[in-house]
């Protein structure tokens, strides 16, 4: 039982050419995340464009970086029309990518080229804009990927596996305890202001509770069926610390949340699911900062991290179960501690997002049976989350603002686009 | 600091004179945790009455036990009348208690030295039946005592003495996972039918949550300011098991709920609350099956038990924190373990009730300060649950069900009897 990419074979075809948005040399995610990932695949991706606002850091990056086949772009109006771009990728801050992405598809209709548009969750500060993109692309036909990453993890695909093959039986509960990082207490002076407004569409809930309750669904193959959620800031103003984490004396007002109650059932076998994320510095002492739990007929699943981010942390996964189909009185219990110890899961999420990318292009993983109009993953184990699949987090995402603001527990509609 | 019951001296005056409701020598709950607690106190409590529904065990447990002053009785008309009591014990099944506490009342108007009156918790099936057993008390100026006995937990108190001291810093978020034991998939042949009907009032709500989320609110000195909950019966039939755990092939119906999700927050520091409470064997494997992760500023508390009846069982306590008033780059953590390891919790934390009264009555512990009208512990360390406390729980579950029913989060009113 292996669902994983099988990504072995180089593409008799030419390398997906990569336009990328937001590759800077000396700092951001994608050079840490994107760049290390997509080098490691230089058979099926090659950088042929960087965007960045000021032309001298696309210029330095593509000379630091050596991308000999790169042209470098300050304005997305030219590079929306450079015709040498397969795959956008724009790995840019929430609330600047929304301008970007409408004008990259305002410019670039006459481009036959651009296939496919690769984007970071959350693709949109609030589900509306999330929306609209994602109907633009769907329109021109474009396969659309999003950073979920998280369904890429080692550690989320073997409990997944584990689930769906029976192995801890029907599950029954849920409980998830997260520490998300920031919105505490302090914020490092050198921390943009727009982390912690709320507007930004950048906080716990779209963050935190976004990737970890897309994990949660992708390994238990269900939706949400009702929710209730409650959302604080009881840390209205945070002090402000300098590299060396003193404090400066300064304060500076917070409006995004610190802390999310989120409770509701599974679609699938109406299953209990509670959930607490709270804000600041992973600091708890008797338990990991980053905890799933997931309960069933036949054992159990907990997947541990260092704290909040499940999607680029390097996890330990526990499973105690039993195999399916067998008398439940003599059937042997097994143990397991997955852990690698050596995975880097900020480049190796990416990485395997990439590598189901090249599949689908190329055809080379023979157990992938993705349709050619692929448009969203959904449960499956092959293909990638897609702009679709980020809806259905975004479409959870307003539910929980809704059901705060409201103070009631709400339906979650079924699937709709 | 030390709050805990000073009971040492031996009172000057005469025992108090206990009646005691369903005292059996061969079963229940009684004679497992009133009686041998009550055994440690002979100086401060005497059975002078035992009333059973049948009289020959109300006879049979005076002969084995031994109790030269106590006078069998089999009906409630007789036993109200005796003039030999001072404190009625009733300890019998929920769903029997009213019609008992309201016919204890009915007849023995004319006895004046009936003063106190220590009943098991729930009280009453619902909040209607609780606040008119409490009022009929009240009336009376009778001291009521109810066995919410995890405050008298020495895990608990320690907890408690930790928050209040400032040890943990202000309180910031709150986690419970429990599981409470019946309510499965299983059920042995020989449990009784009430406790998996829903109208009995014993079930996962009023035992589980009920016990623990006043500990919590012990613990914490707070009660709640709003509340949500989702409240499941995912196990509509159970199969029935036989003595020794063997499937007899027959089942039957359960309309008691298998699971609770409540969230909430606390009125003092509107702390977020999560809670998770299911029915069934605790079998969790990679986490204990009763937790209560408490997190504050400066450090944590955490809880633990082998299953989710902290008022009975003997937990271990991790604490991290630092003292308080202190400048935090310098003050020190400590970290304490605190468990006893032959704590007998079942009768230790109703041997501290009936410390807690004798303390009460004799004045034998020179730390409290108890007023003579005391009526409600609240969340004093010396004192006893009474059933205005009890009151206070029972308004918390009544909101838990019509928050489910309504599919709305809902304020908490104030203390209001």
């Amino acid at each position: 039982m292996n669902y994983r990419s099988a990504m072995s074979t180089i593409p008799k075809a030419n390398p997906l050419r990569v336009g990328f948005v937001g590759l800077a040399a000396n700092k951001g995610w994608a050079i840490k995340s994107h760049y290390p990932a997509m080098m490691q695949l230089p058979s099926q991706f090659q950088i042929t464009a960087v965007l960045n606002l000021d032309l001298e850091v696309s210029q330095t990056t593509i000379e630091k970086l050596k991308l000999k086949h790169a042209k470098p772009f300050a304005d997305i109006v030219s590079f929306a029309k450079y015709d040498q771009i397969d795959l956008v990728v724009i790995s840019v801050n929430v609330p600047n990518f929304y301008k970007l992405v409408i004008d990259l598809f305002k410019y670039s209709q006459e481009n036959e080229n651009f296939k496919y548009l690769f984007a970071e969750w959350s693709l949109g500060r609030n589900l509306e804009e999330a929306q609209e993109i994602q109907e633009l692309a769907s329109q021109r036909g474009i396969h659309t990927v999003v950073s979920l990453q998280g369904r890429k993890s080692p550690y989320v695909l073997r409990a997944k596996e584990l689930v769906s093959g029976g192995y801890i039986g029907e599950i029954n509960s849920v409980e998830i305890a997260v520490i998300g990082g920031f919105y505490g207490y302090e914020r490092p002076v050198k921390s943009p202001d727009y982390l912690y407004e709320l507007e930004s569409g950048v906080n716990l809930i779209s963050v935190a509770f976004g990737h970890t309750i897309d994990i949660l669904q992708y390994i238990t193959s269900s939706y949400f069926s009702q929710v209730n959620a409650m959302i604080f800031n009881n840390i209205p103003t945070q002090k402000l610390v300098d590299e060396n984490g003193k404090l400066t004396g300064a304060t500076k007002p917070k409006t995004a949340p610190d802390h999310l109650l989120f409770q509701g059932s599974l679609t699938q076998g109406n299953v209990p699911v509670s959930c607490s994320l709270k804000g600041g510095t992973p600091v708890k002492k008797f338990t990991k900062n980053l905890i799933i739990d997931i309960h069933g007929t036949r054992g159990d699943l907990k997947l541990e991290g260092d704290a909040g981010f499940a999607e680029m942390s390097n996890l330990v996964l526990y499973f105690c179960g039993g195999k399916p189909n067998e008398d439940s009185s003599t059937s042997a219990e097994t143990m397991e501690i997955y852990h690698l110890r050596n995975y880097n899961s900020i480049v190796g999420n990416i990485l395997r997002l990439y590598e189901a990318i090249a599949d689908f292009h190329f055809k080379t993983n023979p157990h992938s049976k993705l349709p050619k109009d692929f448009a969203r993953q959904g449960f499956r184990f092959d293909g990638f989350p897609t702009f679709s699949d980020a809806l259905e987090v975004h479409k959870l995402i307003d539910l929980v603002t809704k059901s705060h603001k409201s103070g009631s527990s709400l339906k979650v509609p079924g699937l709709s686009h």
